[in-house]
């Protein structure tokens, strides 16, 4: 099944000084890539030193492609030795390293490249340094780099280490990473110092030894733009095809699904093959320049008239895109939903708006959802209807909520299963919606049901109900007011009536997302005025993608339906800990529900339990107004609140450990729902 | 000697019931105290149970007095039950607990009280808990309140405990205080929860027996309103009146001097002398209702138509009193400066704006710097003139940046004492400023001086100078462009000429400061459009007050005049790591200087070397833009960076240690001072 995104691969190779960057572009055009990495300094050579190859050299380089070629398929490699000397003790190396740097982003920008590359090395495992080394100015030079230019995106490029703690190796006595030599520390150190720039990426190695899965899934959460596979990392299978290990294979096939744009790396092999390599590859030895570039070098000698002009690597570009095309195919709830994934929204608030049709519509479409309220139903219908009385006993139900009508249709349906008489109300406060309801009662469903265009909570009834049935819930259960709404409609149930649903529950799990921070602080400029504050202390509905959890979700609110207490309140408070499996970044949490529609009949959102296709929820987020460093084994403390008064309902929340964080939206400042 | 500040003494009593508050009031006044400070539960204990009393008792307290006095004489107190069963784990609890505290802020704010007092007790020494306890749901209730509230502030009443790491008391063997035990750390943790309200304060109580003078420095950098002094504390000396012990004075006269209210609590103590009390007390016994307030009780049986009214507790506020009028007498320059305490400005921009006349002036008056500066010209006179040539060789001393002359003047003297022939140039660009040099040249200077109307970097002079006389330096030494002014104006030098000064160095200090984080805080408002990121950017010249400094200053950034130098640069980049005395929150770090002028002649800002009596330069702050929490022994590290180009000079900082915050002012994006 197609795929909504598609596959970009690149390959990072040395330019030939003889043949230049255009044959190299060229030969990677026409194999399959989309793009090249090569090293600024390499073409470019001449600018460090101008007076050695004069003003020629250095304008060669500039027109040695076209510039379209330039901003569409090149990404430049920032010299790896200017990440250290920016950091160098001795003044002189350092000033001269940001000259490096600027000459490099300079030309970079001159020639409209897309992105570059930055290298980013840890202490070698060896060294006996504890913490990280100091990046400060090399980030200084970055962030300066990154406020000044609007376009370009720097790909940080750091090897997949093991995280601090665990082994360095896999041979036995490997002694143990520390902070100073986990890839993932240095990272996260660079970008909080650089302010969370969205135009910083990480573009991530992986390694022919790959570290633990714990310690690559921390970068679920960071912006992981490219990831860079070594040709020496590639096994040779019996056919004598290039394959990857199955772990290689499985955290490319991850990332794949990300969107992240892989690289192979040819590392010091030449990319363009020699007339002495193997047959296929030799096969076009015999070259002249193709068409493309405006190279005036000598031509390249590989490209033959008659035959597609190839490399040793074409094989590793096939097998990648064998990768990406043998991805698990998308379910249609996943298609459709692709678009929202990472895109916050604002949660929903029916009671105060009224749902448009395309809204309803969507939801209609679950095919999980109504298939379990219908199952619901008609459980609760056999529970309450003794089989001899199927045929005569009329039992009520009243669909509160009814929307356009699919949980009357359900009910109807579950009580022709159930073999059961019944009258359904339908009761719907949108008119809009009221209207779709009387065509349906009138062309399908005739003397069956009811319409009654009310408020639920306002709606004096001919009859009690037997069944009441609802559709109220949120993302976080309880976040749509379903508990106000079914405690005001509850006298329309018979005191020993049933609640469908019966039970819900939140749960929240922290979670690590440069993107989702990044993307909430940018909400700023939906208030008016433009409130950053009110961003971070908002709630909002998203598709988590590129998102860490670094914890699974534990239960946090519970309402139970009916609600026969004396005095009812839907107010709540909870605290839950957590212990930190390994050094992180907090930026939030997500919250999820699951609900317990009758008996053993479930919903859940809640990933160990999620219902398999159903679309109709996407998890919550709620953010942090700053981000969170958390250790290893650290406990992490979050409080939420469910607040209440006769008007609105809101949520506060924050974090008391490692760290306290000021408490977020007290008094429903910035977000609340409307009663 | 008379001090700005004036002493503002309250008293905390139990309210006789069958007196009521007036009474109380009314003899706190006429003892002269300012305000008292009583329980809200206690004279309006009937609203907690209306029924009990019925609404006249609920309508006698607030007639109690007249509206005027609770709005400036009454603090009330809330229940210290409140704050520990807010977090209790029983639900019904928590929410009892919330609505008492509700009706008590409720009545207050409808009496209009100035304050309230709301007690934070700490766990028991014997307790075994490590963590503090939970105050997330007090601080949600309270952060409410303040949120709900535009004028009361809340007292946050703590006892000055020992830190955590120190004995918990003097006796041997006493257990370690832990975080639990430690006020600091639960107040730190209730102010950062409520995002740092401006309305929150701490009133501190000094227990019996004090903790450490390093327990009780930490709260240098809070805002501490009120210091609850217990009657316990008080001995008696050998004429029989109530006395503190020698630390118990040092504390009050510290915080004395930061214009903090002391109150002077009576415990469980009668504050209105009973009859049989001693004798001084006793003289006033026999008493009818003063005329104060509308008091329906039952008349006080102390006040005597003929004496004025007392307590025992008279003697204790006439010793508080002793203690302020007894401070150190303010010298002129504390005087004049003390209305700048803890008052941001930005720092002068000297060579992008001209100074005004009165800001001259003020300069004008320091009475340390321009006799150093005298004594610094005298001593190169005498290096550089031999005796026998002091009567015939002129020496060239040119003063750049000479304003309305007090450096020309410096140098005349200084010549004359040397008995130095000189011939002085006065160089100043500011052309209001030059007006006033002409009139000083035409009316005493004479011949011996010559005014030139120049920018130092621009202008030919006739002859190279021996010394090149300057002041242009800032709060950090180099911040308002010394160095690149020097460098300009050193071709105006002989090879072998001096400069004054001829050398200066930056130290900086982290700092603590909830007053000054609020300040920086809401200079948001000041930008245009409004800008807490730029607010957060930007130095502020200050005079710290109410800021802790955690560690003694070290040096930043070193500058040496003339500079040989064959390519000079001006730019600059530290790192300077500390170790935490204590836990702590970091707001930023504050900046100082010291200058050799020539020799052994130096200015010091410096608080170790501070130049007593010299009033021309505060402190510098740089903030950050979040508190950083630090604990015991944990490395704090900070960098800063002075940026040059042609057009502009800025600073960049930021903190890598113990966590990263993001690198502040990239690429001046903020703040900068133009060449």
């Amino acid at each position: 099944m197609p795929r909504s995104k598609r596959l970009s691969c690149g390959v990072q190779a040395q330019t030939n000084p003889e043949t230049g960057i255009n044959a190299l572009l060229d030969v990677a055009m026409t194999t399959g890539f989309d793009f090249i990495v090569v090293p600024l300094a390499h073409p470019l050579r001449a600018l460090r030193n101008p007076a050695a190859k004069g003003d020629a050299a250095f304008a060669r380089a500039d027109l040695d492609l076209y510039s379209g070629d330039w901003s569409s398929s090149v990404v430049g490699q920032i010299s790896s030795t200017v990440q250290t000397q920016l950091d160098s003790a001795d003044p002189a190396e350092r000033i001269k390293a940001q000259e490096m740097f600027e000459q490099d982003t300079a030309w970079a920008s001159h020639i409209s490249l897309p992105a570059v590359v930055l290298p980013l090395t840890v202490a070698p495992v060896a060294a006996d340094a504890k913490a990280p080394r100091s990046i400060a100015n090399l980030a200084r030079v970055l962030s300066n780099f990154l406020n000044s230019t609007l376009s370009m995106t720097v790909w940080v490029r750091v090897t997949a280490t093991p995280m601090a703690g665990e082994p360095s190796s896999t041979e036995a006595n490997a002694p143990v990473t520390t902070r100073a030599q986990d890839s993932w520390e240095l990272w996260n150190t660079l970008r909080t110092l650089c302010g969370y720039n969205g135009r910083l990426a990480v573009a991530l190695e992986l390694p022919d030894n790959l570290p633990s899965p714990q310690s690559l899934a921390r970068w679920k959460g960071e912006p992981v733009k490219g990831l860079f596979c070594l040709s020496s990392s590639f096994l040779t299978n019996n056919k004598g095809f290039p394959v990857l290990s199955k772990r290689h294979q499985l955290v490319v096939r991850e990332f794949l699904e990300f969107g992240t744009q892989v690289v192979v790396d040819c590392g010091s092999n030449q990319f363009i093959s020699p007339p002495d390599a193997k047959a296929a590859a030799s096969a076009a030895a015999q070259a002249s320049p193709s068409g493309k570039g405006k190279g005036k070098g000598k031509a390249a000698q590989f490209v033959d008239n008659t035959t597609t002009p190839t490399t040793i690597y074409e094989n590793h570009l096939q097998y990648i895109g064998h990768l990406f095309d043998t991805l698990p195919a998308l379910d249609e709830a996943t298609r459709a939903s692709s678009s929202f994934e990472d895109s916050l929204q604002a949660p929903l608030q029916p009671l105060m708006d009224n749902l448009e049709s395309a809204t309803y519509e969507v939801f209609e479409r679950d095919p999980v959802k109504y298939a379990q309220y219908g199952r619901a139903v008609e459980l609760a219908l056999e529970d309450r209807v003794p089989e001899s009385e199927r045929a005569t006993r009329e039992t009520v139900i009243m669909v509160v909520g009814a929307g356009r009508g699919p949980l009357v249709q359900a009910a109807l349906e579950a009580a022709e299963r159930a073999n059961c008489k019944v009258k359904v109300y339908a009761v719907e406060k949108n008119p809009n919606a009221v209207a779709t309801l009387l065509v349906r009662k009138n062309e399908e469903w005739l003397d069956s049901v009811e319409i009654i265009e009310s408020d639920m909570r306002a709606w004096n009834p001919p009859a009690l109900a037997d069944i009441l049935v609802s559709e109220l819930l949120g993302s976080f259960g309880d976040n749509e007011l379903s508990p106000e709404c079914l405690d005001g409609a509850q006298r329309l149930l018979k005191p020993d009536g049933v609640s469908i649903p019966s039970k819900y529950t939140s749960y929240l799990a922290p979670l690590s997302s440069q993107k989702l921070y990044i993307e909430v602080r940018n909400q700023y400029v939906h208030f008016s005025p433009p409130d950053e504050r009110k961003a971070f202390e908002t709630p909002y509905v998203v598709l988590l993608k590129n998102a860490a959890i670094t914890n699974p979700p534990v239960p946090v609110f519970t309402f139970e339906h009916p609600n026969r207490a004396a005095k009812i309140d839907n107010s709540r408070y909870t605290s839950v800990t957590f212990t930190a499996p390994h050094n992180t970044t907090l930026h939030g949490f997500a919250g999820y529900f699951d609900t317990v529609l009758y008996k053993d009949v479930m919903l859940s959102i809640v990933p160990d339990t999620f219902s398999t296709g159903m679309f109709s929820w996407f998890p919550i987020l709620f953010p942090f107004k700053q981000p969170v460093s958390v250790k290893a084994d650290e406990t992490i403390e979050i409080h939420v609140w469910r607040n209440c008064t006769r008007e609105k309902v809101w949520y506060e929340w924050t974090c008391t450990s490692p760290i306290s964080l000021p408490i977020h939206n007290p008094g429903g400042r910035s977000y609340y729902i409307g009663l």
